[in-house]
């Protein structure tokens, strides 16, 4: 049984903003996938391990989609915070934002869901506190975060 | 309708290999997420490029499972080949394999699936040549990648 | 006369979370002084950019201080907010702190003071809008902006 | 007298592809030769270390040619394999071909070849195992590359 | 007291030049300050390193000032050399200098001074050699470091 | 024929240091040699842009012994001049100097000697400025370098 104290998604949630420079741009001129993923992946570790208080390791990448490129110059935000919680994984929901430094205007340019699972010293798994949830959003990003483990279930059985 | 000649899988693969260098790896002494994706993207692109002819982006990972370490001083090989065609779109499939460098063992440490779709100048959507199936292998991946474009959208349905 | 409608500090102000990853350390295992400042001018530009609604570039780093290292795995948070404003420039402070992943517990790592000139697009300085402040801690970072301003005179007066 | 069992060129050859970023160009538009050579030891030393089976280390590069320049957007194929066999040495030549990502077209932009020992865990040189040569283009290869030795004995005698 | 030979400023001088490559520049065209700063601090502790013969850490920056910008393809030369000492710290002054690579012609680009301070093996301040002035130059750059020390201790006093 | 002003070779030596830092460090805890060769290159670039006054690019590294090891936290000199002149090309000879950080101790840790062409505006090579040699050392740089040119040809007439 697991007798860690509670955490809400607000007390491990992160938020960060990066400036894209023109070393991070691809041959196209806009934000290199890769490179926009490592800050997805900075960002997303440092809300597991503040929710887990223990080293994490990403597991896997749940979904994640590029809906609008990112220019050079751009100030980009990104939000993050625990969505679900199992005994020893936590699923981390993202949303990239980026605002035009001209007139302030925001949108979203990608969202990622990652999981991640706790380890102690020896690098084995480790529970993870339990997930308090209180607002309407917080309740249903859960209920989302459950139909994504179940739906990657039914995959894995039809997979051939 | 599309008049493109098609293409097989093998015509586009890609193959690459790298070497796990210290300022690649996380505070834990392995290869951070961010870069190891870095690679993919990068591959999975270039395979993308090969398939379409034409400039390609990034629109989602589909999955992605790390599944076991990558450690400083491995040898990391990639192969990645276009699993599915759409009208506009690919499913490009990749696996990391790590080689121990004094054993010359390899285990498959990461395994994804990227959709990308094809660019004309404007940055306008275009069709990209369609897929030929020869091999067992080859006819297997595109079932999967059918089954998880159904499943996708199944969910998209089911969220909240 | 400047016609621009005044900000208070907080509408520009930037908060952003880092995690120092082992190639930003020096040879003696803690953050390298040039990666903690490339953080801080970017963080801090952002902050003026915001102010300014125009491109910016820095003049003059006016005090900095490095308190306390900052070690590999460390998180750190970094608040930028516009204290001072001239016709043309403006004085961004900046509050690194180093946030241990175990316990939780910050304190301030690095102190900072950069100033910022507003350029329009043939790359002359151009008015920002006007500062208005609210609280007694944006008044009290006022007084001391202008402090540092009188004292640089002076001090220019005085040298050699 | 050395045990250990030959290899054929062909069981430590490494193939790899790059796409080369706008950060790895150079002031006029083109790959930096730093970033290309970085490709070439890494891909070459992988060869070294995947024929002689420990740790080798670089030391010297016996002739490289930058025939061609590589364009941003370029895809870029290495292929390294050990040419010759000293006692503890091996000499391994690359070719790096710029693949022209529109037509597929493949020029040579560049060969080198680099001499690597192996070395014990006491960082001693150690024998490597002998090179068994089976095809006409190996024996060729293995022919050059005593000439390349034998022409570099001459040139230290007449050095002043 | 300190019985360590006294050192003169020329004995730990350090002079670098680098070349702005594309990777370095910001959004606007021209090198990002925080790389620039990067340069300083490693030629400047480089400096304060081989004055004190021990480890040294970065403890503030006391002015920096970016006169001009520093454009892509320029060479940059760097000067530095330790200004004033004190039981622990050393001040270390630096010029960045432009070279236009065309014409060969030089101007300051930045100006910089830090402090440094020394450190034993359990990283506890300890004392570094005296400094010996002989040219008028340096002279006049010992007191111009005293009266910067002066007019912080009086600016902090001043500070709310 | 070519009416350029000669120029010696100190008019364009370049001389710079760099301190070796953890990222730049291979699997092994030593300098990567791709690090060092990118010094290199950019160093000895400088020496010959400084030289022909006008855009040049690599073409060849004609020799480069890595001799010893450069460890993390050393200080790493490279002194670059010119050796040799032909109509459109110039070959740059460095040495790469460790200097142990505690000691001041120096050895040669690399030596290099690289060709570079001039080219004008269209990408067309361009005649460069002759060379005066004054001293000794130069003259016998000169004569070793004119050896390494015969050799390479001898030795292309040689290659199957």
């Amino acid at each position: 049984m697991n007798n860690q104290k509670p955490k809400t998604p607000g007390q491990s949630a992160v938020e960060t903003r990066y400036l894209l420079m023109p070393h991070q741009a691809n041959p196209f001129g806009t934000a290199f996938g890769g490179g926009i993923f490592a800050w997805i992946d900075m960002v997303e570790s440092m809300a597991a391990r503040r929710h887990g208080g223990t080293e994490v390791v990403t597991v896997s990448i749940d979904s994640l989609s590029f809906r609008e490129p990112v220019y050079i110059g751009d100030q980009v935000v990104l939000k993050a915070c625990v969505n679900y919680v199992g005994r020893t994984s936590m699923e981390v929901g993202v949303q990239v934002i980026r605002e035009n430094p001209d007139t302030g205007n925001q949108t979203i340019a990608t969202t990622a869901h990652l999981t991640f699972v706790a380890l102690d010293k020896d690098k084995k798994p480790i529970p993870v506190p339990p997930l308090t949830l209180q607002t309407d959003d917080e309740k249903r990003r859960y209920e989302n975060a459950k139909l994504r483990v179940k739906n990657r279930k039914e995959l894995r059985q039809k997979m051939k």
